[in-house]
């Protein structure tokens, strides 16, 4: 081992050994030029039942198949680790949702398409999300699916739950869904088919220059 | 578009194109196979001063320099971010390690190579972050400098405020560090030089199959 540096002579930027470990920290840009694609946040947005996991997990793959990295953020992974200790009041649903978007933001950091599927019905809520990052970064797809559809699917039952009062404070129910305004992207996960949903995301992301053109 | 399956007809599992998209759930085996080397934890531990972040920094600029997909999570991306909500207290400093080990969880799944470097002084949490995930996943890397050595770099001027009674509870001085037992690998980072510590890294993610040999 010669002249390596010692964990004592960090910062001395006088050595190029030195430097080289010195600066050692591998940033965004360095991992988008490796990889042969930016990263970006695809925060998707609906009612339960709109859709929004299947069409995230959807788009996963199709990016996945191209070779890009990504990672879906949904209820499946994150409900029962990083939020097991929130529950559904108020401040929970804000806190769950920020500790999202802090988590969102360092997969982007790390090169990662980061696709979040969460009802997430307040759109302060989502605005603080999308404020944590550069403008572009961030594309918020509207699932916008109409109530009776959503509730006629009830995958898990949940509307059943609501309407019986089992469930307090269910969105589109007991408690307000308020739709982006200016979504990125809005796609009417009742009518629209899959695939077709699949590439005006895909599509969304080469415009914006997030992935290469097919 | 003809013969796609659209929202409602997901959960039949009987036609080909709807398993497809059904089945569309990318798994950390895909990654791993897609990139040629699996992921994991690895957990750097010790003292502030002991040079934690200094050669998980310099270890992921090494993996990234062999196109591996490598990220840390230190202070300076997790305390004023997902975990700013987080006093010192000793509750505090448990849930900010636990919510570690959840992100950590998070990019091991996501077929990252995760660095992480915090004090994280209680053996307890450190084991809890490692009992999130499966055996051989989790490396813990204790960063063995004498308290000497870390307080004489004193980078932050820690040490001082410490001594000097400008922070409580400050690990090493007025908090104990509780050593690991039994980590994976054990470097004292107060004598080793860096790049030879890098090399211990390296060889112990190559002896442990996580990476491919040089």
């Amino acid at each position: 081992m010669t002249a390596s540096p010692t964990y004592g002579e960090l910062t001395d930027k006088g050595a190029s050994t030195n430097i080289a470990w010195h600066e050692a920290s591998v940033g965004r840009d360095d991992r988008s030029q490796q990889r042969g694609h930016r990263s970006a946040i695809l925060w998707f947005t609906g009612l339960s039942g709109s859709g929004k996991s299947t069409l995230a997990n959807a788009v996963n793959a199709a990016l996945f198949e191209r070779g890009l990295a990504t990672y879906v953020l949904d209820g499946d992974n994150i409900r029962h680790g990083l939020c097991k200790d929130l529950g559904f009041s108020d401040a929970d649903r804000e806190e769950n949702i920020r500790r999202i978007g802090e988590v969102a933001k360092l997969f982007l950091d790390a090169g990662v398409i980061v696709l979040t599927a969460f009802v997430s019905p307040f759109r302060a809520d989502r605005d603080k999300a999308r404020d944590l990052v550069e403008d572009g970064d961030f594309l918020e797809v509207f699932c916008a699916a109409d109530l009776e559809v959503c509730e006629s699917r009830d995958p898990k039952g949940l509307y059943a739950k609501a309407r019986a009062g089992q469930i307090k404070e269910f969105t589109g129910i007991s408690s307000p869904y308020e739709a982006p305004e200016t979504p990125e992207l809005k796609i009417d996960t009742g009518k629209q088919d899959l695939a077709y949903s699949v590439e005006l995301v895909i599509k969304a992301l080469q415009e914006r220059g997030v992935i290469p053109a097919a």
